[in-house]
């Protein structure tokens, strides 16, 4: 029996290059005989059904905009797109609750609450493509995890396929159910190699009143990483806090709207939110805490100003792709006292390959974008890149860390799992992925 | 190979009584060979070890405050309990982190944060004597998890021992990690079905300035619910949102420190925390939500008003049991729309089985401890209690909510399960049983 024989004709296309890749780069791009574009969960169980009666691979994608590969299918077979599965199911504003089908991008899902005065806190970057399926199945973070945690902590219940082809739902719009394992979570972050979330149950929160960014710029990491533990140490739970290094605001300083300080070689971006005064206060606690040592302290307040300064910190990405053309942005997480270890051993290890380095990112979460970069028309130096990347990964270990803080394994960092899990811990993680999928067709070859 | 062969022999004690239950009730005392102190992982392991090699069950027990008889080793073998592995391996409060191991009670885990300004927020009862390990295997809630989530929202590590007798360790000193599966909320609330918790890293928070309960009197449930929901609407993030029923505030009201109103048969104890002016702003917006229909409002602001009101509604569970000798008090939790439900439906199912009802709990998170009182002399009375309790479990599905919000499913709610999660939600649990403890020696009978 053939796809077109269990889901609707026109749900079925090409397999067109845009269905074949991700943001991974690395010149990866997959294969498959065929994208099939669901608009409802019966279909998406069927499409799973006939894999795993054909034995053929399974590999689901979102908006694409991951960063590791986990969207590429790298052993063809089927692609499932989840654009057409993209109903607002239910909102109930005053409950504090969504269910939404995971085609639903993730800006739609942080609009629908805002214009109801609530938040979906997850911030990832690339809200506008990326859905929220996606997000799940990478337990996405982003700058405002610091003070609301990753996406993970905002999804009550899930809606998904499973092996070989039933609707599962776990959760639901519930805020505490211990009755069986905690399969929600296993689901979340786990890439599609688990199961295919179909849709998700949203736990929301009134939106703050107002958010006063404090930025502080220092001479050095070493000034600039005390700065962050000050913080810390004021009793203050800022909404976030972020650094970028010296080569990071050298490469997309220009357009910092504030003009950067002369002398500045490390930025600690935080925020305060809440209630007006309260964020007031906490911005106050802010300031102090980052202006020792500071060569200068921003503390812009005018909403435009702060809407402006997140535009820039998001498009710092794309100011250092410019440098050279091509960057290799990774995401490790360290215990935070091994904050001052990253930003000096990115730069190490940059030198070792010969390729530019730079880190910035999540430092309240020690959750890091140690970059590397390259020219494009230099396959050396894009090799060199590359390899640095893994230098990377081993010291994130070295440090207690993790290989990922939020991008996930995908396909970009296979074998490192069992490195960073130990033959105990990797030897469950494979007994649960057996659990789930005794065939191995969702998603083969990722978070391994 | 004997046990004492494999772990000193002082960590093997009697099995005395109080090793063979918790507070569940209903007269079931479990039965065993030896209960196993050890001080140490590698005990743990060993222990783990043994009984795997000899086929011999082994039940996981921490405080013995749990309330779903998950500690009563129902198919007898080996008790090991966690009291001597009771050291705090590393506290980093400037970094907001706390590594203890599973036999620290959570008191004490409470207090050294508090001690350093800091805050570990889950506060389920019995807090002196229930240990972190005991905490973290049910996911243990509290007043308090309306804001501040449940016990697994702040634990970012675990070590743990798998069967066949070997050391695991999952996350760390890390706030974000998306490498392997979720192992980690997977042991969380596993109810040592899975693993044996050993130690964990807990993440804190700094500690508010202020606690302002604002509680609200109501003539009827109708009413206080309406308040509930008002409170929702407020724009604010409450601490806590509790409620107590009529009937619980005629058995427990006497006590009360400020004197419950005249007319008033449901309460709503609601709570501002942050900063001084932040708790004050917050308390002001709960006063107005409440006020509406309120036979009266009180705002206790005193620190030592503020402990007297938690300490009475902590007490609130003994004037209950006070009332006739014996009590069930079950733990269901509905999505927020369905509080009037349970509400209502909770003493109706009391009448139809001849047993006093009420209910009380964590209104915000839809999780109420509905009850079922009794004479221990009349057992009959007592088995229409249980029988009552078995239609709450069945209400709790119809309403599209969870047998257990807190307590777990334990001894007390097995079958309950497979009706909860469908047949092919619990045939993943039960794989996931399997891949973790393919001897199904660890909690025999618990979690099903």
């Amino acid at each position: 029996m053939s796809l077109d024989r269990v889901v609707p004709h026109e749900a079925i296309v090409e397999p067109q290059a845009r269905y074949l890749a991700d943001l991974m780069g690395r010149g990866v791009q997959g294969t498959a005989d065929a994208v099939v574009l669901p608009s409802t969960v019966e279909e998406v169980a069927a499409v799973v059904r006939w894999c795993y009666e054909h034995d053929v691979a399974l590999t689901a994608r979102g908006g694409g905009t991951g960063l590791a590969g986990g969207a590429i299918p790298v052993q063809g077979g089927i692609v499932i797109g989840f654009e057409r599965l993209n109903g607002v199911r239910q909102f109930d504003p005053l409950l504090w609750r969504m269910h939404v089908e995971a085609g639903v991008t993730t800006a739609d899902v942080q609009r629908l609450a805002r214009e109801s005065g609530l938040r979906f806190p997850p911030d990832p970057g690339a809200a506008e493509l990326s859905q929220i399926g996606g997000n799940i199945a990478c337990n996405a973070g982003g700058p405002h995890a610091f003070k609301y945690g990753v996406t993970g902590h905002w999804v009550t219940g899930l809606e998904a396929v499973i092996p070989p082809g039933e609707i599962v739902r776990v959760g639901g719009p519930l805020r505490k159910d211990v009755a069986g394992y905690d399969l929600k979570s296993l689901l979340v972050g786990s890439e599609g190699t688990l199961g295919l979330v179909t849709a998700a149950w949203l736990r929301l929160v009134p939106a703050p009143e107002l958010e006063l960014p404090v930025v502080g710029f220092y001479r050095d990491a070493e000034a600039g990483v005390s700065a962050i533990e000050r913080v810390l140490a004021s009793g203050v739970v800022p909404a976030a806090v972020e650094y970028l290094d010296g080569v990071t605001l050298r490469f997309s300083g220009d357009a910092y709207p504030f003009g950067v300080p002369a002398g500045a070689a490390f930025m600690v971006i935080t925020e305060a939110d809440g209630a007006a005064a309260e964020a007031q206060r906490v911005a106050g606690e802010l300031r102090e805490a980052l202006a020792d040592e500071a060569v200068a302290v921003h503390a812009p307040a005018e909403p435009s100003e702060v809407t402006e300064l997140w535009r820039w910190r998001a498009g710092a990405a794309f100011a250092i792709l410019a440098q050279r053309g091509g960057a290799y942005s990774e995401d490790i997480a360290v215990p935070l006292d091994r904050l001052r270890d990253v930003a000096r051993e990115t730069l190490a290890i940059g030198e070792r390959h010969g390729v530019p380095a730079l880190s910035f990112g999540h430092a309240g979460d020690g959750n890091i974008h140690s970059t590397f970069l390259f020219s494009p028309d230099d396959l050396d130096e894009e090799q060199r890149a590359d390899e640095a990347c893994h230098e990377l990964f081993e010291l994130a270990l070295r440090l207690g860390g993790t290989v990922t803080g939020e991008h996930g394994i995908g396909w970009l960092k296979r074998g490192q799992l069992e490195h960073q899990l130990g033959p105990v811990g990797y030897d469950l993680h494979l007994r649960i992925k057996q659990a789930f999928d005794p065939k191995g067709l969702l998603n083969p070859g990722k978070k391994r």
